[in-house]
């Protein structure tokens, strides 16, 4: 029983800060770094890659739509054309980022909104696919587990990570509840642990409604803001460890 | 007697269109392309990467300082750390592009008013020079002949390449007379021409009083856009050729 | 039979230009101009204020999506809230600069994509007229004929003009051909002016499937791009006013 | 003895958060409201102008350079038509939107660097007074006591309000000392009660060097970040009453 351990991070920008990134680098064992168009700039986003290499943990880059105003939160129709440039663009400014600073990109995870599009929007996801893999084959995709994206991925000769969610609610499809919805996350760490074993041990997931979902986690988001964000997950990897299951970097876990 | 031709390319934005790009790489050995930050976008950049390849034109990188509004032709107070992140985001981003479309990226220079206040800042010379030799030792990077920015560049170990320009009038420190004077431009094309052949033959520019100024030029500038820019940019290259001058991309140039 | 005739303005953006402006102003009675976010900036508003306010042409605000690179073109899903408050920020701006230029701020026109959404959103349609009536009841609404936006203006109490196209196809339901298909467009000004005239004389259109569409124009969208676009509108001022119809501003039409 | 007590305020972007508006505007007369383009954004910019409003506390413009990533506090080189442009259009967006909620818009101070720039620069002060007084002639100017930028706006027919601070550290010449020196700040709230209490009862401020520089303060900046920010703002407010200062909003105090 292995799984990466994920996180959102780099989130800054400018005079603003957001998240806890370097308690989180702790807990993780894969960063996926803002690459400045929803969030992140040139000077956050080093200091993040060295800070995933100082603690050994995978640099993944975390693209997302050209919405700063927006967080990358909100749905832009893109042509295929325009989202595998901007896809391009961004990972391709964390690779060299990351090269500069003695690391090496591992995983692309696209960010926000532009991630829920790609579970069911096929031309996003084959665009952003392509992207990855024009640029460097040998990167990890990592996309919602059972998505398109992960599809995608597969089609075009990436590796691909698939991931789940500790503190989300499933839907009976393994589509994750509506963030709108006001039971849409789990609170309780304990719970969200209890998720996160289901998903490792027995490879399935107990939907809002009750379903048992079928679904493979190569690897689990953890959330990094929220004050107690590095609590929450050092809880959980602790648990997890606890039961036997490796927490392993992505780059070990998939091929 | 050999010499490198290069241009501003990529300048376009969005639904904005802006140069003769096409019809300036049939003239050009090297094309300094945008990134993004005070023109071009990661379509623009594609399509004119592919361009610069499909014509053997060497690809550059033109970062710029993050002004859209203003081309990038305003000075920005950036702290010497800014600037070197700055840049060495959008040569990643150009690097990517061009590693995913089968080419390679040659060489970096500056643009607008970044490259100006790059040939006597000190702090902001040595930190482009330190984001290009950070990301890849083997790039040239491409500085005003005789300015800071060549020294910062040797300083660290690059190649450099010493830039001079067809149409602008120099002033006896070497520096280009500011374009906010009248005179600042030579609009005759065999004015224009003279004036390279006696750089490149003699090592040396007759300045605006007068003065015979030292000057090592490896590379020309000229400019694509003006409605006759690539007819003059060829009767320039013609001139070059009919006395013997060798046009010469500048990986084959400089070492 | 009176009609007003309008065109899309200062979409330039700092070093691109775009747009016939000062030869369309001779040929048309309102200015949608442009507000900085998905084209236009402060300079490019304030001369093409300058030129509308010259000309005795209505200045009217044309705010749009928050995307510069892709020219306000792509749908974005903003909520009602965001929407509201991004139209009250464009239109207050554009409505300060004609004040400080002795020009006062006629109407709004949604642009591009904002435009198309607001057609069959209600919530968008009702954000962007109560953006518009809480800066100034006085203001007139302009929107697509028979489309909700129109009706959302006229709920909240502001005058509005109902817009056709002279050179778009509509579809049997009042809607405009998409664009992506190849006969969207009416490329011969003599049939774009048949189709005008009917609208004006006969309150009609006919659609793609010949189907008879009735059609309120207060006011005919000109374009201004296009090698030949003044001449195009000329051709069709004059057609117009050949057959009687009165051109008149929308100050002095709607009420 | 009046005195008015100003903060920079909606200083928010997107989803990042900054400053601690609400508290702060309990202390305050008048609300310095980023417009967008270093900082704010049109949903902060609305929802400060309410809290202002809410607590009878002055709506002012808070216009900064076109510098969201560097947050308004690098030098960008303008010309006096860019910065006169880029002001009259930040300032009339906050004007309008406190007019769709029932405020007015009382004062405007230029941000950051813009704010230092111009205390020095007469062109650039000229253009900023210009763009204010042609927006509305009612408008009061905010300015560094002594500056050029207090001199533009008289020149041009303003009404100005001369700004002093309480935590700043003065030079002999009445400039601010550089935040770049370890003791350009007070932290002590007695402190910088004290130096408050002598610029409004005496009209002077003791400088760095033990020099007595003449000062005229309308007004005095208070911080809204750092988190006892409120309280230190409280202390000043209430030792200043106690000793009979009148806090009183610039509306009634500059004629």
């Amino acid at each position: 029983m292995r799984v990466d351990l994920n996180c959102d991070m780099g989130e800054s920008f400018g005079a603003w800060t957001l998240g806890a990134d370097a308690a989180m680098m702790a807990v993780i064992t894969s960063a996926n770094i803002a690459c400045g168009w929803h969030a992140g700039d040139p000077l956050v986003m080093e200091r993040t890659v060295r800070l995933a290499r100082d603690h050994g943990v995978g640099v993944g880059a975390h693209p997302g739509y050209p919405d700063l105003l927006g967080f990358g939160r909100r749905s832009m129709a893109l042509s295929p054309a325009e989202a595998e440039a901007y896809v391009l663009y961004q990972v391709a400014a964390l690779a060299g980022i990351a090269q500069a600073n003695g690391a090496r990109l591992v995983h692309v995870k696209p960010h926000g909104q532009l991630y829920n599009d790609a579970t069911t929007n096929t031309a996003l996801a084959e665009a952003i696919a392509r992207a990855v893999v024009r640029l460097d084959p040998e990167l990890i995709l990592v996309g919602l587990a059972g998505s398109l994206l992960v599809e995608a991925g597969r089609a075009v000769g990436l590796r691909v990570a698939e991931e789940a969610f500790a503190d989300r609610v499933y839907e009976a499809n393994g589509a994750l509840r509506s963030r709108r919805l006001p039971d849409a996350m789990i609170h309780d760490p304990a719970q969200a642990a209890d998720q996160v074993l289901r998903m490792v041990r027995n490879g399935e997931v107990v939907a809002h409604d009750g379903t048992r979902v079928t679904l493979r986690a190569d690897t689990i988001c953890m959330h990094g803001d929220g004050s107690t964000a590095p609590q929450i997950g050092a809880e959980l990897r602790q648990r997890l460890e606890a039961v036997g299951v490796q927490i392993t970097p992505l780059a070990a876990l998939v091929n």
